[in-house]
């Protein structure tokens, strides 16, 4: 897991001076190989990104892989080896492993770099790693809404970023011309830019994605328990609707963890609404009340609507799921 | 509206007189031309059916668009019309309309027919229709597990039924040819078949659909009342996890405020042990207990690889999803 001989870290880069179609980076450096960091490799390298990308996984395990399948041009066994000489910085470690990477890499940083994360929490990330950061690197904090429920150097794909929004939360006082680079990157491997306040991203998220995913967590894991009395029907019956909260609870354990742990008062006070409503739903259902069912119900069937409309969905019946097994296996 | 010339109404069928592909029925009518009405029309179809497929709906607009699409051979104004001389009869209205619709075609419905359903619940439907099948007619209460979020005649396709569960909940004494004759019509548009008592049926569908539904109404509302907050934030970002929810959130309410009126006491009961689970895991991100949460994400992950075991849902990430939009359309 040596770098590559023409890795040339130390090299510092130039501002504008572009490597591939409008990728203005020389050398980039992906702390964390899983499937935001992987994927932004091969996005990068299909929309002909001719410069370098270096990596580093705290797993042994997975750094082994992404040499393997050649994720990116050399793997670096510490963080600290991998961020010297790049001129962009990509943080795609779990929220929870932000503070401890930018305490390491922070003294190998190159003035006039760029560092930025993925991390779908962006408050807790600044407080963790901006300390950390050293004077002349610019630290612009930014989160993908993009990914699967699949994990690790081998999920990564080129397109997970197309028509997906990248919000970008920076600090006051960040360098322009900076973060212009930064957007120039992430409009090439297909993904829109917002930006925003820390705080209001991360009440966003927890309606988006925060609260959604523990509630889906929590469905699943209620039908764990009685999937053992009902012995495996469950699983069997799962296409009546229960089978897609399954994806979003097949998501990754320590991301998650250290999603709901960082963003605790935002996902906490989306849950408390949650759970009042749900329970006004439970009223109704008791109370035999179906006129206020039906109005409920019409009302979030227009919000789908929105959503294709806007282009963040696929309008095809049940995503566009292709049955599996070509024919019936069984008569009875 | 007026029937086909050649619909020969009041002709009794044989069992065992296949009408193509090992489809024992001469004619059968859809009670409801909706998206399971429509969907066994085009499976039966495809898979050869010779006989003659008719159809009513409450609705003209309905039974307008039906004829008009060819959906079946005759559209009937009236369901005791339909019934007439049909071997097989498909009651797929809501749950909460099936009482009347027993009550208006038991008169006319023929000695040795099969009347079936395709109610999500299956006690009430039996006590609601039960009372009004003659003597001689073999009632054989049925729920197919397939859907999509979408409804209406258009919505119907031959491959809704392919490689999914059928359920059937036979009453005590029911005729095992006229089962058997029933089973093999599923087994021809591509379903397994599996026998269960009705309560034990609306347990598991409280567990498998029935409560996720009302859990993704509920999340989906909750973002609805924030949406105005946010103008339009959660639209804008729902690739982020909620927009699985706004899926099942686009099922038909009518038929699902039918479902909770009707399969009340079960799905109340999921629904308590759903908000108890659900208050742990907030009382775990509360106090940081990030071990409870990783611990519990993790068996929740291997309850997806279950179904996807099963033939139960794509291996694919995202459920296959084809990323709207072939390219960035906007760089900042």
């Amino acid at each position: 897991m040596s770098p590559d001989v023409g890795a040339a870290p130390g090299a510092g880069s130039q501002p504008g001076a572009a490597t591939g179609a409008g990728m203005p980076f020389r050398r980039v450096a992906l702390i964390g190989l899983g499937l935001i960091a992987g994927s932004l490799a091969h996005a990068m390298r299909a929309q002909g990104f001719t410069g370098q990308i270096v990596g580093h996984a705290r797993s042994a395990e997975t750094r082994d892989t992404a040499a393997r399948i050649g994720l990116v041009d050399s793997v670096y066994d510490s963080a600290a080896a991998a961020v010297a000489g790049a001129d962009l910085v990509v943080l795609a470690v779990p929220v929870g492993a932000m503070g401890a990477v930018a305490a390491e890499i922070g003294p190998h940083l190159e003035p006039g770099a760029i560092l930025t994360d993925v991390g779908s929490v962006k408050q807790a990330v600044i407080d963790a790693v901006g300390p950390h950061v050293p004077a002349g690197v610019h630290f612009i904090p930014g989160h993908p809404l993009a990914g699967t429920e699949q994990s690790g150097p081998e999920s990564g794909f080129a397109t997970l970023f197309r028509n997906r929004w990248w919000l970008l939360t920076p600090l006051p006082g960040t360098d322009p011309a900076a973060q212009d680079r930064l957007v120039a990157l992430i409009g090439a491997v297909g993904a829109h830019v917002d930006v925003m306040d820390p705080a209001h991203h991360d009440l966003v998220l927890a309606v988006t994605s925060h609260a959604p995913h523990l509630i889906a967590y929590t469905m699943v894991g209620v039908a764990d328990h009685l999937r053992r009395v009902t012995e495996g029907e469950v699983i069997k019956y799962s296409a009546a609707g229960f089978r897609d909260f399954t994806r979003i609870a097949a998501s990754d354990p320590t991301m998650w963890r250290d999603v709901f742990l960082h963003n605790r008062e935002a996902t906490l006070d989306i849950l408390g609404r949650f759970t009042e409503e749900l329970f006004v739903l439970q009223r109704a259902i008791r109370m035999g009340d179906g006129q206020h069912l039906h109005d409920y119900f019409s009302r979030t069937r227009a919000i789908r609507r929105g959503i294709i409309d806007a282009g963040q969905d696929t309008d095809a019946p049940d995503f566009g799921r292709v049955p599996v097994g070509g024919a019936a296996r069984d008569k009875g």
